[in-house]
């Protein structure tokens, strides 16, 4: 189904690996939506996946960019902007990857060089992304960006390790940017704090498995699924929400508020 | 411009009384994305405003209810489904009074009955409409129930008086009743937290002007008004929004998390 | 163990109903450290519980008053100055009842008159103890008020029921109200969200077994005693915590900032 | 005034610069209830402060480290408790510096070898600190830890800058590291969220004064100074708070949770 929302709007997608990423689903929605849009992933990450497959269904190029690198990034949005044909409306930064987590440090016995490497790809790169946008003059007026995030920011969840801390400072940077960026060129910055979804990269996360059964009957609604990300952030990325800006948005079908329920308390009632 | 978004949707509005209320421009939104609707007000505010006029511009009909009445409820959501011909998706409930304030009492000299019946009106009343669709079993799967709040309720504003706290209570029975009705019927609930509004209820409150541009001044995109919030009203209405409940979101141009902008600054730094 | 962290200081302890009681431990420690107070409760709370047990042991007189009473509150308010001999420095509110709860309505199925009854003795009491201390000019500089909370204010717990609303609109009132006594009377005032504690009451309600051994697992320190909420109160209490006003102190062994624990996770991961 | 608070305890104070410095104070206050501690700070902050002088003043040793030294750290903690004879209680972290701010970078405008340095100094090394500490297993069980953090973690002041971001990951590491500390050693770790103070360091940041000044009359209490926090800092080291962990508290004369003060909102009616 498709309404239109983004008729005309152009701009740059992060992180689609395979058909299992937000990223993806989020393309697909807004190419149904009417927007186009240049597709971007680290060179490593697009030799993992199928990023060819998702360009040539959206009718979309590609340009690698490393998200740490200042240059890679000046380089993706000139490009952008010269493919899509104008300035940008709007900007998807799904990235996200912890050492740390990947070499099975535990969170009390981090190295450091892990801790600073996974910090610059999921936190620090979201500033470069902007700091990018902002001093290429880049973005329309009213235009959006989003990163995705999660609840670990706001609570701990044992095995989510330093991307807590990769998130909390990834959500201050929409907080920070979103202020300089709404005064100065009226563009809104917003996270999505988004249920834990089995994307290629989720999956890879010790317990993860249990944890999703967790959300699952811990969300009145159920968890949000990746096809649900997509279809709200169309809405953010839409103009019908123009005066949301520096929020950190919940989207997770009331995990977030629900101090437990009865499907939950039920194990330690016997 | 519309993009059917709520086309085949059918619902009730809560509290439109003349072209400056936010429930006024949402029903003339709704009607645009091809949502059907019946409009209520209490009897007295009816008399007051020109629900009619709106009334005939988006053809739908009008029930009169007194919204801290179960009785009056009943037979509105009783109405309700006959006229629009079956169960409902959507309901905006923007209804709030203080009797303190209106009889200028102040925050420390509350005449407690006064209080009692703003509680009764503004907060209870949200908990009042959504046990009525809930026993009458009156509202579709996904569909989506709001209230309008003001951040009065985290923090402190004067002038706000007891509203305030009805406006806490009015965020917990969304939380609360949330999780119920999501849990059981796959229905959400939020609230949308708006900037101050120059409506013809809110410009009664002393010391408005004042505030309004305070706020103006400290919201890096600006107040969002009361068309910018019909806007958003609409998403969280829509389908795009399914996995979003229990939560309180802030429509108000980066106010929220904002410490203090830089041109409030300059006020205090000679 | 005593450090005579309130020496020399007078206050008022509502809610000390028998050994079980946050009240009462607070009102065991408040002597130790070398406070004198009036101990009250409501005239009912005071014929199921040993009240006078606690008033011998630690040198107090009882001044009974229904807290939801302006005539009541006036009363205790004057006795107590007189018997203490001076403006007081501390007030402990711990006072909360649902009467859906106590008649096993459903929070889908409450009856409005026991729902108002509930909110005007657990919140709206809290304001008008504040208001009649405020009025009678009761409170020294610096004083400090304290309300007993708990986290369903925040996040939903189903069988918490109407009480998580009225917790919300206390917490409310501690805000509102905190902000005129800390400006025109440099009086501060807090909320203490507590774990769930095996108090008489506490214990009535349903589930609350299952809960406890939740919340133990969920909490990293484990949950927060009565005799530990009592330690905690003193601190508020004490002239070392001035400046600390209008806020709502979570003191739950870490719960409310724990997503899940590795205890709770394991219970899903088979 | 002493209370013996902390006798018998033992610790670390990071971050004492000269008589302005919150770590200052915090250090006259432990020594004043008994405790005794390292004074440490980094070699370059060492040579332009006065630390020699506190020293003499609390009967204390010096070890310097450089926090962002897993090295350094490891020897100042050997080196502490085998001055001090022991396991430690209590360990205050209160170090920031950002070298966009000094460099008079803007926020816009980072420098992102300036902002990697700048996230070492002031948020990294608080898990440096504590990992350290763990894995030497050199506190006791229920052992105190207390790091310095400001608002601008949740709220954009424009002036802050990356250390507003900083704040955020440190506030996240207090959360993640309190979760494993007290679940498996009985430790707090907690977060003070203070108001802006005139210490040499803070007063070094553009606009500065005017911000003060702001603060103060947002603030119903005014704000809390460098010596409001020292007593604050030493109730949260003591056995009387021995369930709070994981947690951000705000001493802030209430600046938190008011939205608007009337001082302040009279600037913008005229």
């Amino acid at each position: 189904m498709s309404y239109n929302l983004l008729k005309g709007k152009r701009g740059i997608i992060f992180g689609a690996l395979d058909e299992n990423s937000i990223a993806w689903k989020t393309a697909e929605r807004v190419h149904e939506e009417g927007g186009t849009f240049v597709l971007t992933n680290a060179p490593i990450a697009m030799r993992m996946g199928q990023i060819d497959v998702l360009a040539k269904k959206t009718g979309s190029e590609i340009v690698p960019a490393d998200a740490t690198s200042e240059e890679d990034l000046a380089n993706l949005v000139a490009k952008a902007t010269e493919i899509l044909g104008g300035k940008l409306d709007f900007v998807l930064h799904s990235i996200g990857m912890s050492v740390n987590v990947r070499k099975g440090r535990k969170y009390t016995d981090e190295k450091y060089d892990f801790t600073a490497k996974g910090w610059d790809v999921s936190a620090l790169s979201f500033h470069k992304v902007m700091q990018t946008l902002y001093k290429a003059d880049a973005m329309n007026e009213w235009g959006s960006i989003v990163a995705l995030t999660y609840m670990a920011a706001q609570r701990t969840f044992p095995d989510y390790n330093d991307m807590a801390d990769n998130k909390a400072y990834l959500e201050s940077v929409a907080r920070s940017f979103g202020y300089f960026y709404g005064k100065e060129k009226k563009v809104r910055v917003n996270t999505i704090s988004q249920s834990p979804t089995p994307t290629t990269a989720g999956q890879g996360v010790k317990g993860f498995d249990g944890f999703i059964s967790y959300a699952e009957k811990m969300s009145p609604l159920g968890n949000a699924t990746a096809q649900d990300c997509a279809d709200y952030t169309i809405t953010l990325f839409s103009d019908l929400t123009k005066k949301v800006t520096m929020q950190n948005l919940f989207h997770d079908g009331g995990f977030s508020n629900t101090g437990v329920s009865q499907e939950v308390i039920e194990y330690f009632s016997k």
